[in-house]
């Protein structure tokens, strides 16, 4: 152990967010308190709705509350939905089912369709469930767009398909917090209803906004919604921000980093962002590979650009093998959360990072496998640079 | 007007909240993104969640929500009562009103005493109602200690001695938002059971924390109170906090600066930072006295120390001449809110600020008054001064 | 005194610098460090080279060295002069006395003008001067353009004239230390050879980067100049330069706070940054009158609008009122140089500063006055603002 | 090539200096200006002074100018030597050579030592040429602790036994402008007279501040040396500092800076500090081997701790490979300068850095080292790894 109170360096922050805030965003945020009742905020404030739009690619309103990202669920189940409906969610690994506890609490009803956690949203079951509800009384469909907790993702195009296949009426609600800035997502083109997102994750800024964005049938549903609502009252945002203003005080720093991390997405261009999560994850998991572990996530077609869980062979912790880490390499592992606690540990490499961050990562869980005793092979780091050095390759080639 | 595009110099942020964050507190928050899952983390929590007890001078816990103030409202209320239940609340001006408007959209029913905006809660009406009250139908009463839209503070320690009197069980709620770090609050003392903050006035943070101190009264009242929470519930909060960690992913970036925003309040000096607040006060409302204008509040003893709330002669609008102020002397002063809106101007003189500044902010306010064309005599700055510069006066003798 | 171990709000630090630094100078100083020999660097030094011959107003080359002033001084010497050269320099105050100094080690011969320290340089000793010395033994003459310890302007325009008009080749050297960025400087029309700056004055950044403009003539003169000369050797600098590089490590935060520091000159618009700082002077002249005090400079043609120096009535000490300003009202004033130590002190109201700040900082002048015991009138601040919000004055006014 | 005009994450800036400043630093150094002549600074620099001698290991005065290192070794030179003395140097690499090019243009007369470039100072050579110095001609002898160039440390402590062996008087002076803070220096154990420094290496600063320590008999020769010298007068210093002051504006925003980079090392400590760089050397070192290219140092008792340079070979240019590098990794090598130009490039493991971006920044190369073509074995960051991972290795365990 160190008997030093300093690490030298940078911390290596591999969870699946909060990600690392680039210090250009950082500085943004430092900008001095402005009145948010004056025209220079006004002026913040519809810059960074109007910029928020095209992250989700939507022409609807998008909200943003100060709050996590778990308010924004709250806000899209309460603002929608009557004490008693139906929510047909799917279990596709820990926050999709903290979604499914809220909102049992609210007064809902989910049907909640089990899983294994190893895949993302099974679209057959879904759809077999929306065929099954003649009546209709499945209210809205709550998917999980990138399982936090199990590096799967949902195929959210096709669980519109499902939706236009079967007729049904019901909303459709995505929570896209560890997916936004990571991978496409399409508000209007797939017809969501109701997107959620966070600010700590693909949007590069600390904990602390959520985003909703809102099509014209989520906002219908609010008129005869009874849940109550005053906090996350979508329609008091709605009109406030019509002019440029919100019905309380917003948290003005992390708007200041908003304005300045979406330009950001931008510079890179959006499509160069999401390969570069494929590519940084793809590497990963050809190291996962390398070193004889396997990946959480069993279907290929469901892997997370943002993040990849690695099941720990048995009989070895995977906790325990993060405090080597966390101890001897300054690196930040994501631990294995609800019914996989200590049986994965998760590589985050989402937000601003790169190649060279990631080999160093993946160079840091090599070792620290080794320092901890787990079983498993060499070689992760060079099969990740074999991947990164393909004449094809790399973000340069990408973004020719 | 200016053609130019930058306004040198400094901003006089002069509204009564967000305050200017003190450049130490900004650079606090620029720490790099930690594991909110991690040792490091768990120790900072457990940090800034034992120096909030010391603000609110508690023993008992404080919860810190990421969402504005307005969230604290929803928490108090949702955790403690149930549909239909009675609160006592008065009209000390907008935000009491829109606390009782929240009440009414969860259901509650707010027994809601007028006023005309220009005092603080009257003790004595408080007391008859509670007297009236034989059936003890009234759950809580909600207060607000300072009120931000008229610069009219309130007497918990009064109200808690009706509650006494009366022998009422209702809860003693008590929006803080204002006055927290302006002006003394004693949580326990005074008995409160469900006292409501925020991070952007006297605590000088940026926006986007909530807190809330709360009593074993009331979370007793929380096992048995029906309304609907989730975001907002005070025993996931409170279960994960004992061990230094939240339900959900916390403001990270405010939380470091608190840490030292709290560190700074006590190496002032809880009793200095107040007495800093009533001198800057009572030289703002000399030099309004200078100005031959009226202050909104009409009550010596509730005058507030962190606003103060200027009506306008008649016939001139409050707007206008704010944006005199802003356009010409880059001051922003707090505009009128609800039914005093465009027939007051709020001065805030609350957070991290000091005599010079106000100085210069009542210079601004006594030259805009005359460009503006609003009646007044000179002399306010000169009063304003005559009472900084007595020998005993000053913030080093106040601190001696 | 106080007993407390925090400050509240901001310092006014109204010394004549170095001045505050601008919150976005200062973001812009906080980007990460480059490789001072890659293509990113390069490209940041060529801007900030151009930009700089922008206000220097310029087409001649700007070399920046990491130093502080001074040694700008130092290399417009070594460059161009050889032992025993003649230098004719006026004695304008503290630091042109300095700058003699450091010729007499050098080796060099000042031929020095005397003066009362309570004006700018006297043009017709100048030339007087520059017509007796008819073997043209003078290769120099040396002025500073805004005598910080005295608050005295020199006509640089009118020494021109003077050499022109005697037909004298003597190089022209200029300090503009505390002048550039506040009023008018024109390098080329003017026909100086060497103007010398710095960055913590007009330009608003930290101290730590000295500026040379320099003419044909002095390269021309550098060619057969024989002081010996290294560090500050204006050759190496104009060859590395001339593909954006530094001959040693240049101080590249300061470069990049430059780069925004000269972006804000001209977003205000030089013009009105020059009107800017000529109305705070009157306002503060105004101020000392009205309190019956003198101003050190005696002429009004040469009021700086830099700094206002103030002469102390006699027996009383200015030291000992800078401290009860400093304690009383944490504010810095400008401490009086060399020969008036103790005489006068100095009101710095030059950088990103505006009239608000001016008129909080006036009244702490007129307040510390009092408590000082230093015999004087009321009204200074009222005389301020009496200037400033003239219908016609003010910077919103100035700038359309 | 890429369009697109953001590079994502971290820039990897692996040259030998500049190196990449901690955010602690950073924010320190974004602390307000304050008046570089009031009581606050004085307490600033009277700490930075005294913990300045900490790092130096003396309890000598150390000095700080304003200035890049270069400026130092002027100052070292026209303080302590008059025209015409001969100073004694060894051609360790491009940076005694610049400085030996200096000694000439001030007048002096080098006796330069060459060298291959392969290896640090050769002690027995010194040793030669002080015994055959009977008549102590040299007064100097300047060694270059760490060639940032060559990636060779010179043994001083074998310079001191040389020069007491023979029992020469002349003084020792030591640039440890890139070993400061990176291996062990010991003003006054190793007898140095001057030892020279800058701020942007080991301390962890950006660019903008050198430092000299100086011994009593650098002090005393002071006394009678010629040269001129005034910006770099160590007297002026040195009276000014004893009372915490500057004979000219100091670099404030750099000085706070160093308050903290300073307790920073401390904080990890001085030998965990050095440990640390040797082992990132060596890790570095195995690569380089494990590609089959060989280092620049052909002497393995003077590997740099700081930098490793890496010899190409024959056909293949180095700034070829570094602009791939750049170009494809955003990763920043250190080119080869002077004699070596396009025949190394260099890899800096220096500052504030640790095990895992090393692992990164190697990856970086290995990648490179592929797409550009450069002929190597694989296997370099496994062999770093091996070594890192060494159960008695890290930096836990050397700080154990």
């Amino acid at each position: 152990m160190s008997n030093a109170s300093r690490r030298p360096g940078r911390h290596f922050l591999q969870i699946p967010g909060p990600t690392p805030v680039p210090d250009r965003v950082q500085r943004a945020m430092a900008q001095p308190i402005l009145d948010h009742r004056g025209p220079e905020f006004q002026k913040l404030a519809e810059r960074v709705l109007a910029k928020s739009q095209s992250i989700f690619k939507t022409k609807q309103p998008v909200i943003i509350f100060p709050s996590s990202g778990t308010g924004a669920w709250e806000a899209a189940l309460t603002n929608t939905l009557s004490t008693g409906d139906t929510v047909l969610m799917v279990e596709t690994g820990q926050f999709a089912t903290l979604w499914k506890n809220m909102a049992v609490r609210l007064g809902l009803v989910p049907e909640f369709i089990a899983s294994d956690w190893r895949s993302g949203a099974d679209v057959n079951l879904i759809e077999q469930h929306l065929k099954a509800d003649k009546k209709h009384a499945i209210k809205a469909v709550c998917i999980v767009h990138n399982e936090t907790a199990t590096g799967c993702r949902s195929h959210i195009d096709q669980v519109r398909q499902a939706l236009d296949a079967t007729g049904h009426p019901a909303l459709l609600m995505v929570d896209t917090i560890s997916s936004l800035g990571v991978m496409d997502l399409r508000h209007d083109d797939w017809g969501i209803d109701v997107t959620i997102s966070g600010s700590q994750k693909g949007l590069m800024l600390p904990p602390g906004l959520s985003f909703t964005a809102i099509s014209e049938k989520a906002r219908a549903a609010s008129k005869t919604a009874k849940l109550a609502r005053a906090y996350w009252n979508w329609d008091d945002m709605l009109s406030n921000n019509a002019s440029g203003f919100f019905p309380y005080t917003p948290a003005t720093g992390l708007l200041y980093g908003l304005d300045v991390a979406i330009d950001m997405l931008h510079e890179e261009g959006l499509d160069n962002v999401f390969a570069r999560h494929e590519r940084l994850a793809e590497a990963t998991r050809r190291a996962v590979a390398a070193w004889g572990l396997e990946v959480l996530c069993a279907k290929a077609a469901d892997y997370s650009p943002a993040v990849t869980a690695v099941l720990m062979p048995d009989g070895h912790n995977a906790d325990q093998f993060r405090k080597v880490a966390l101890e001897r390499f300054d690196m930040s592992l994501g631990t294995g959360l609800g019914k996989v606690a200590g049986k994965v540990f998760r590589i985050g490499h989402l937000g601003d990072t790169n190649e060279l961050t990631i080999a160093g990562a993946l160079a840091g869980v090599e070792m620290a496998l080794g320092l901890a005793g787990v079983p498993h092979r060499k070689g992760g780091v060079d099969a990740a640079m074999a991947y990164f050095a393909q004449p094809g390759g790399g973000s340069a080639a990408q973004a020719a």
